[in-house]
């Protein structure tokens, strides 16, 4: 595969494509027997920090399914490496010292990913080998607020109860936090696509935390200098915010080549809110593929159909593949895009 | 007070008031320090099944505070006890006998809960009395999809992967649990109300599990009949769907006499889409109660002011107040909201 004949990256691009590219979020994953014998052997960051099984794992869906990109095999919060923050992962992340008064943030080190993230670069390197002449490599990281609530919650959580307390009591400091996570999401991206990512996704997974009104006043300035920066570094960026669909005009108003669309709206209403001069992406629930082969494929097809308004786009899911799923489930959907 | 002379009563049925009427989702609850007091003697179901104990606790903010509204302390899930369907809080409630097949559905007993939750039309009653002369009782229960994903997933969940699973590959089982949950809905609303309820609140807190194209196929109908039967018994219906703001349009088509929006989108963009001349009730983000007085006075005035464009406006949180807010600050915006 020459890259440039890549259907998935010009419709990146925003080029009509003969067929609609296909890849899924979370695609290397615990639904396939051949990542959980990995995973027999090694934690997720033994893995994440093993450039050569990062790889493997990361050709694995291409190996079974007609894909049309590969992810880099990683997790969003390996960025922490760089700040000398611990997270464990028990399974979900947890950090031991969570960062909430201004003397903790004071104590933080942001150091430069591209030169104490070896590991994801060596694995970007690794991947691209593997990849090239088969498929692109999709580069990623996560979106400066998604990144900054796990430093400030210790780990997942429901309410956001410190990330908002912080943002409705000290905005200064909020706003510091999020300004020098998004440099050192730069430097991040810059190293990735230095190393040979062909695209770059931001996942800001945890958008659908704050209201619309606080998205767009202290979230979406920084997310639209991460997307301008990345861009120049001169591959497509797409943009996925998930959890609330009304941050998806403030999302569409950034540069992003594509702009990502969770399950929670339908792609035809998404589309109507971008514009159909936009790039989508997505966005088949993922739970789809759990349930009855014929309900799946209509639904698949229902998203194609709708994805043909966009000015280009990208097949994915609404959000990852459940460790739940059926491969069989998986390569019925990617054959039936493909049709 | 005359009931009739209720500020809360009459936005409900859609008359302007000279004052906003407001309440709290989550009013009698653990921010309370009297609340605790109670919990340190009684667990949390003891509490439920305890009828003047919830007079008491129903009265606890309503004695701290300038409310509108009184609010039945009990909980959405204690309908299983009509059912003969066990539940634990642990703290969060745990089923241990899901119900995902269709022998486990035939297995269900589908009791009457007029006469077999007692303990809750006592509790109606007990609250009744206890308000009279103060303010109105809202009694009220869980949607039909809320109720029946507890069921199905035997607990809270994140995916809701049992019950898309369900949904996606039998949805005539998924049919006939919505069914015969909306029936049981049905009576106890109706004993509420014969109990001494004043309005009800219908909560499908999770409505956000499923696309806006599923919820309007699958669970609308259902959610529009329980509207409409409820209304049926002669007092104001509150209907609130909470965790995608994509189901609001659907929400509206319902006869509900007030449409309840959650924190994740703007008053006024909810009111664009029920239209002017329905009653909102809502939403300010509970998380503001945690953040600085300055803030929470601003964004309450923001919520009351967006609220003038509708028929009338019910204020109230986007969710329930958080167990970690400083009494003083739920009064300082209850006191904002009539000032």
């Amino acid at each position: 595969m020459d890259e440039d004949e890549s259907s998935f990256l010009r419709a990146c691009r925003g080029n009509r494509t003969q067929r609609t590219p296909v890849w899924m979020m979370r695609q290397a994953g615990r639904y396939l027997p051949e990542y959980r014998a990995v995973r027999e052997k090694v934690s997720f960051l033994e893995l994440c920090r093993a450039p050569q099984l990062c790889a493997e794992v990361t050709m694995q869906p291409l190996e079974r399914f007609d894909l049309d990109a590969a992810i880099l095999f990683s997790d969003i919060l390996v960025v922490f490496d760089a700040m000398g923050v611990d997270v464990e992962f028990a399974p979900g992340p947890r950090l031991p010292n969570p960062v909430r008064t201004t003397s903790d943030v004071a104590r933080l080190r942001w150091g430069d990913p591209r030169e104490e993230l070896r590991y994801v670069m060596d694995a970007v390197r690794a991947c691209k080998r593997a990849v090239t002449g088969r498929a692109p490599l999709i580069g990623f990281c996560g979106a400066p607020l998604t990144i900054i609530s796990y430093l400030i919650e210790g780990g997942g959580s429901r309410d956001f109860e410190h990330t908002k307390r912080m943002l409705f009591s000290a905005p200064e400091v909020f706003e510091g936090l999020m300004s020098a996570m998004t440099s050192l999401l730069v430097q991040y991206l810059q190293g990735q696509v230095e190393a040979g990512a062909d695209a770059i996704q931001i996942f800001d997974s945890w958008a659908g935390a704050l209201t619309p009104q606080d998205y767009r006043a202290r979230v979406l300035p920084h997310v639209d200098r991460l997307v301008r920066e990345a861009r120049g570094f001169g591959v497509p960026v797409i943009m996925f915010a998930r959890g609330n669909a009304h941050h998806l005009e403030g999302i569409a108003s950034t540069d992003a080549d594509v702009i990502g669309v969770d399950w929670t709206m339908g792609l035809s209403t998404a589309i109507d809110v971008v514009g159909e001069d936009r790039v989508v992406q997505g966005n088949l629930d993922p739970m789809l593929l759990l349930g009855a082969p014929e309900t799946l494929v209509a639904r698949t097809r229902e998203v194609v159909a709708a994805g043909r308004r966009a000015r280009a786009h990208v097949f994915n899911l609404g959000h990852g593949i459940s460790r739940h799923t059926d491969p069989e489930m998986a390569k019925l959907m990617i054959d039936t895009v493909h049709e």
